[in-house]
């Protein structure tokens, strides 16, 4: 099933274009994408059968399926492919959390804004929790998951790297930093959610291509620590890290130019796109 | 004028006691605490004449001023002192901005529940967005201010400090680590807000001691700079800093036991305090 967020509606993707939550379901379900997440698994199970009339869409009336997560976690460093590119010499033994803050949240937006000369594209598997968790064990973390998506954490690295500490937060959130989607896909869709295709394109020409079973903590491990410090809750956001082939980690290093492409791309999902302004 | 969260609902703090705003309003202003934020300069400019029968209330009644923040952003390192006795060998050029999530959120509670024998106290001032900012100057920024409140940035030292990078977000967020109150004070009520006696005891004695003036990034400061990358928004939260005297920079190191009593307080608006459990 795939959950859209089509012009501040909830909205069911269909081989057909997109169905009204709402009207699909005579009123039963909200048409605020973002009260949806607090009925999950009622609204996953009737989801399986609705039908009704879909009326088409253009990719630009899609918004952030998730659009107020209470808290958006991001962890930096997952793929070792991209940690040892950052400089890090020995796999992580513990996931670097930092968030990207709400106002850079969006949908797959046609355009990025770019701040300054020194953006860069990170393509990640982001996960939208269905279901409180604290102090989740590894083997139920799945459980608490509505769905995937496609996201992009891009990272003004100048930002991102002065200081006396690194700023992952705040060089990751300026307006447009955060696009996901372009749908949320169920777990159900895929035969193993742990194991799918990622890539990023830069004008056409591969930049990143890994697939999410490399990631050093799994989605179910990201679920159990995270949910043993804060507790998550219906709508939170998890952007799960990068692999390797960032800009800023090449020789010479490559930034985000005006009439730029980025497309981000999972396997089972969808891609998203952006031009850069 | 005090503005406060007293289960839930919106109050004024009066000599006798708190007045329901909703019923003093006549539903002008809302119950939701939450809600009052997208209208405060109205309801300051109502709040300073309003009267009623205020009712009596005790301080376990107070939840957080802001109870569902969009963003709740946190610095790093904002008194010289405590960067020093944090490792830092210079004056920071740049804030260091990091998250509390929200799950950590919450009003002047009277306990804290300790995670682990590895957490300290921070005292911080902490101040509630009032009217949308993005890319205000320094001259502007407390205009957007709703008002200041006492906070504690608590923190679970080896979490924070474990990794390859650190965790100042995560670490920091455990449930009962950001209690802020026990009321939101509006700036009209201090001669100068930018200058402010801060301090935290633990069991009665003075462990931390300074004045907000000492922030080496002052509040009008960070709101010039975060609103340059983040759209801050009605409500949002921000936690300026803490000065030296933390228990992890001490020798030998001192961290918080079952029974501990930390209280913090800041001039012009009030005490916080928590026992530990």
């Amino acid at each position: 099933m795939r959950f859209a967020n089509v012009n501040g509606r909830s909205a069911l993707i269909t081989d057909g274009g997109a169905l009204d939550v709402e009207k699909a379901s005579n009123g039963r379900f909200s048409s605020d994408p973002a009260k949806i997440f607090l009925a999950w698994e009622e609204f996953r199970q009737w989801a399986g059968a609705a039908t009704g009339d879909p009326i088409s869409f253009d990719i630009a009336d899609l918004r952030s399926p998730s659009p107020e997560p209470t808290q958006i976690f991001a962890i930096g460093l997952n793929y070792l492919d991209h940690a040892m590119e950052a400089g890090v010499k020995e796999e992580p033994l513990t996931p670097a959390v930092f968030t990207k803050f709400r106002s850079c949240l969006s949908g797959p937006e046609p355009y990025l804004k770019l701040p300054s000369a020194n953006v860069d594209w990170e393509v990640e598997l982001v996960a939208v929790i269905g279901k409180p968790a604290h102090a989740v064990s590894i083997e139920n973390g799945l459980d608490h998951v509505a769905g995937l998506a496609v996201g992009q954490d891009y990272s003004e690295r100048l930002v991102q790297l002065e200081g006396a500490m690194p700023q992952f937060s705040f060089g990751k959130s300026f307006p447009g930093f955060g696009p996901i989607g372009p749908w949320l896909v169920s777990l159900d869709e895929f035969s193993n959610p742990n194991d799918l295709a990622i890539s990023c394109t830069l004008n056409g020409e591969t930049m990143q291509s890994s697939r999410t079973s490399k990631l050093i903590f799994s989605l179910p491990e990201l679920i159990n620590r995270l949910s043993h410090v804060c507790a998550l809750q219906p709508g939170d956001i998890i952007f799960t890290g990068t692999p390797s082939g960032v800009g800023g980690a090449r020789d010479p290093k490559i930034f985000l130019r005006p009439g730029d492409e980025i497309i981000s791309r999972i396997e089972g999902i969808g891609e998203i796109r952006q031009i850069c302004r």
